[in-house]
């Protein structure tokens, strides 16, 4: 069973699973875990492991449109180097501030692999899930698409530093606070794009038309893209950007435009059914963790 | 550095990790990893996984006197098999479902080694944390001490269901909320009695005097130990059991006792300083994970 078959799967059994984050009794909860064999390429500080372990969890918070309180970590490791363990709680920590969030410690664990599971407390007061969408609603992005996957280019050809500047990102908790009155469906892009659309289509039911020239590609992509189709590849498809897709009437995003903390980018509307880029349907694929 | 030093340098770094689990603006959070190489030898069910996994957690909300509210678990296995997934979140469930908590998903990972980490959140007014204890007052522990030495020993011995049953546990929140507001001092026993007591000790700046006699060992642990030394080992050292350590004024636990779920057992009490069971040292070692 693949990782969304079985992810399916625990949304039957588990209300609320199939949403970025759980929500019960006005708490936002919700986990991720990271590990170095898929998650960290060589190069990646444990600065940088720190704020991406929290900040994946802070974004699944700012997804539901709510308020991020507070933050633990479980870190995994063959050793507890000190220096490692400060720079890991530094990024952490730093992550948590740029969101008015706490980091406030967690779990230690040997491991084999250096294995890091975040998990965030917030509070919602009126949640958006990924259900809501509907065809006329215009469908925005926030920030811009493909950091991580110019981050993992540069790790490769061992940009060490420009990869980790890549690898942060701010966790879009005010963008999502601000959305939520008016947003009726969202979610994180960490699937990447394309698969994004798909997923709150599904749950929506309804269909998204978008164009490929309003994507807002990061200039990142750019330095490192081989190419048209490659450029399309990674802004699109390759995930693990932790940005809002969201749907909303169009109006009623004009009118929080000037309160929001982040460029936002309408990429299409919402249709009656099938995601299509300028006509030509969209591939359902993306990142698999 | 090993992992007692690592917290160490971690509590320093971050509010409120020196204690089992954080408390911020009302609310308190927790993480726990757990693994196969340390944490679920040969024998223990997906069902059992799920089961322990959270309970950690609950026992750390339990632990600071609070109301667990919900429960998350990121998921690393090197495949998702639907019958281990399906038994793990049943395992989950039904340990949230014994204290009155609700477990609503989390994360799937793809991980070479079994790996889980659990977050449970709760809510709490009036924390107990580890320092408080003062000469004088009752020292406690919930329940019985050792299933979980007796349990490795069953899955040791190829008695699977045996040492499954023995390895799931009641987390003691419900006791943790009634004795709330009479405790001076509490922690959960999961790195052993003998250790608890240290860290109740040195984080109190106090002593304790108990008595070996009076230790609430498990049947079970009757049931394995080769001689009254390895018993003593098994019951105060082994650790991994999820009891509430605790000190009190003994009139103020004599008037909450009828309403608590549990039985406790006064093991001794509160002294200047120095850990000493029958007059003798208490050495402080435990379990290190």
């Amino acid at each position: 069973m693949d990782e969304r078959s079985a992810l399916a799967a625990l949304a039957e059994t588990v209300g609320g699973a199939g949403d970025d984050a759980a929500v019960i009794d006005g708490l936002v909860l919700t986990t991720d875990m990271l590990h170095e064999r898929t998650d960290f390429p060589a190069g990646v500080s444990r600065y940088t492991a720190g704020w991406r372990s929290i900040g994946a969890s802070l974004s699944d918070v700012a997804a539901m449109g709510g308020a991020a309180t507070a933050a633990v970590a479980a870190y995994g490791a063959p050793e507890f180097v000190p220096e490692e363990l400060d720079a890991f709680v530094d990024g952490a920590t730093d992550v948590c501030e740029a969101v008015d969030a706490r980091y406030v410690g967690g779990d230690l664990d040997h491991h084999d692999e250096f294995t890091v599971a975040g998990a965030v407390v917030g509070r919602v007061d009126d949640p958006v899930y990924r259900h809501g969408a509907a065809p006329g609603d215009g469908v925005y992005v926030t920030g811009t698409l493909g950091r991580t996957a110019a981050a993992i280019r540069e790790f490769e050809a061992e940009n060490a530093d420009r990869g980790n500047t890549l690898f942060r990102f701010e966790p879009r908790v005010a963008a999502g606070r601000a959305l939520a009155p008016v947003a009726t469906a969202m979610m994180d892009s960490s699937d990447g794009l394309a698969r994004s659309l798909h997923q709150l289509a599904a749950a929506s039911d309804c269909g998204f038309e978008v164009s490929w020239d309003r994507f807002p590609v990061d200039s990142s992509v750019d330095a490192v893209a081989d190419g048209e189709a490659d450029r399309r590849e990674l802004a699109a498809f390759f995930g693990e950007d932790f940005e809002l897709v969201f749907t909303a009437p169009d109006e009623e995003v004009a009118a929080v435009r000037a309160s929001l903390p982040v460029q936002v980018t309408r990429i299409g509307r919402a249709i009656e059914d099938g995601v299509v880029a300028d006509g030509e349907p969209l591939p359902d694929r993306g990142y698999s963790h």
